[in-house]
């Protein structure tokens, strides 16, 4: 991170200025005490804003919306449920979704075209909109408001997500802070995964996307649990300027400090989605080094983020190489096999495409943490990219036997 | 199947004229009562050869050579072993590759270069030769020797997979017989998946290979057990003309009597090797019509049946019609969603998009059966495919943990 970029404590998406959020319960989940599934996030003037959507071609209604909204370079309010995804429910699932905005712009007392509806959860039924008209009403903003916010937006998620970082630009003390939900179905492209992040720095909009895009290409977009993606993800980012300054743009001379901050936000953010996998009990990082381009270093990490089989190998403590190199070699990146050079928490186990002698019950003990790194170098160029998974377990496999039923 | 053609009771590799076979243990794997390791399949005399081999960048040697010696179009026998895959062992694994080849070929007094070695197991591995060496010395060929070579190239697999069919082309009678093992990895593109075909009739080695590539792409490539592509994978289809009869070519009237045959059993070993998946209780069964174009209809066939939710969802004979609209959505595929339809063992679930009211008890108690048929029409063209996987149980998860610790 920036020299001029500092964490948080407690941080979430209300630690920047001018930005409240609150939560409620209005029935859409099965009640529990404590359970949120119904929220805001509202700047107190309007914001620039910037989108990046799933790549799913069945998409919910929700995020045509706000892929919509979005284009109109402005925003004030996301108004958030879990339970229900509003997809696969026809023609209804676009009035509800503009329904839904219109609800919570009128209880916000903004215009409506500024308000970006987003919702998790089942598909293929249709949102109980009488709930979420009480619901909103119900809605109390305050500035820290964004801790409930966070826990309303989640579905099988076992922890919130949230954090935010402070930076300086020109002199100007800025915050971004961000929540997010994840857990189940999240894959490389957005899979059932929500962020929004909040920056009171003045950012011009294109410049604005430009980071976030960036951002989410190498985080978010690196995450592997289950290989599906689904039709609802969406990551948003408003900025309202309310730290003061002069817009920040591609012009700006230290906008690096800003692009850093989204990137290291959205980054702790993806790491938390994939520690959270469902049933998962492992982080599993993988590190590609000397691939001959980018897009191979990214599909080589992404192949073995995702193999079921190296999810397997990490759940058990087994450092079954074989199946990194198999995932390596169908990951459509260029692999020249004599050059390989692999490492398991740092401990070397292959180098020039042939295992080394190691000794198993060393690595299998350092695989008994709850974080495991695993590192290729390609030794065929320059270019570096991470991916995050989790492994999977037995009880991802009951969890998701049962989800509907 | 043609009406010239017949499936053959208990057949086997060896059921077409003047194939034999053989297999012994020695020693490479666990010892186990009943337990082989090697084998051989021989013709008495030379045959024309097809193969189509792993899409793996990181390729056993042993495939690499078999590549070589198909392209010369003649062969007459394949020695294999199970345990070890002559994987990622430097430049020994070629050596032992063509090591292997010879000491077959000198047990059965015919030239090296018509012997296709094949191997299949844990990777990283050196074939221990000297065991190899007095192995092969032991086996004792015989016309029925197919169930044991059967037997002897599975790993992981439960039940070997074999199979014969008998057709009749311009009044002579042919049979084609073959084995396969599958089991853990097995993905479309060819995954650890070993297929022996062996034919009677005389074919004319390019339309053998037309035949057996296009069987393989719309079977073996259509099967996806967890997802994963191995180093190992091959087909290959002998074909020594003792049945009698002038060279079959793409010129033979009754041709496509042969092309059935070939897809057939393919088909039959390919649904066998799905079914038998690691761990897995059930088979899925994956049919797409009306898509725009044939690459359609198989990108979303597959999609559909490799979705780990999709397989968690069939385990738990949950009707999630919402995960494969999903998987649907991230294939690749054309889709308009609100032309879909979708039958889960051929009742309807969703019609234009949206699901339809349907008896969920029912739906539940059907998807106790063995096999699962999901069938999606896209109304959009006039292709279709099918692709077949399993479902993921927990003893998946517990068996792949723990393969090599």
């Amino acid at each position: 991170m920036s020299k001029n970029s500092n964490w948080i404590e407690a941080g979430t998406v209300t630690s920047p200025k001018k930005f409240l959020a609150g939560a409620t319960y209005c029935g859409i989940r099965t009640y529990t005490e404590d359970k949120l599934d119904l929220g805001i996030l509202f700047s107190e003037t309007p914001c620039t804003v910037a989108g990046t959507f799933t790549q799913n071609k069945v998409k919910s209604p929700s995020v045509v919306l706000d892929q919509q909204r979005v284009a109109n370079k402005s925003a004030q309010a996301i108004v958030i449920n879990s339970g229900i995804a509003n997809t696969s429910v026809g023609e209804q699932g676009m009035k509800d979704a503009i329904e839904m905005a219109d609800i919570a712009a009128l209880h916000l007392g903004i215009d409506p075209s500024l308000v970006l509806p987003s919702s998790t959860g089942l598909i293929g039924v249709e949102l109980p909109m009488a709930l979420i008209r009480s619901g909103v009403s119900n809605i109390q903003l305050s500035p820290d408001g964004g801790y409930a916010l966070a826990r309303a937006i989640r579905t099988t998620d076992t922890i919130s997500k949230e954090g935010a970082i402070s930076f300086t630009i020109q002199g100007n003390d800025y915050t971004i802070g961000g929540i997010a939900k994840g857990s189940g179905m999240v894959h490389p492209n957005m899979a059932t995964m929500l962020a929004f992040l909040a920056t009171d720095a003045p950012v011009d909009s294109s410049y604005l996307q430009y980071c976030l895009s960036k951002a989410v290409n190498s985080t978010f977009n690196m995450v592997s649990i289950d290989g599906d993606t689904s039709t609802n993800d969406t990551v948003l980012l408003l900025a309202n300027g309310a730290g003061g300054g002069t817009s920040i743009s591609d012009k700006t001379e230290d906008r690096h400090v800003f692009e850093d901050a989204v990137q290291e936000l959205s980054k702790f953010l993806a790491k938390e989605i994939a520690r959270d996998g469902e049933g998962a009990d492992k982080l599993i990082e993988v590190n590609i080094d000397g691939a001959l381009t980018e897009e191979d270093a990214r599909l080589a990490a992404k192949s073995i983020a995702s193999s079921i089989l190296v999810k397997s190998a990490v759940h058990g403590g087994d450092p079954n190489w074989g199946r990194i190199v198999v995932a390596l070699g169908y990951s459509g990146a260029e692999v020249r096999e004599d050059l390989v050079a692999l490492y398991i928490n740092e401990v070397c186990i292959m180098e020039e495409g042939r295992p080394i002698p190691f000794f198993k019950d060393a690595v299998v003990a350092t695989m008994n943490q709850p974080e495991i790194d695993i590192t290729v170098n390609l030794n065929l160029g320059e270019h570096s990219a991470t991916a995050w998974g989790c492994d999977i377990t037995e009880e991802y496999v009951t969890f998701n036997s049962a989800y509907t039923t």
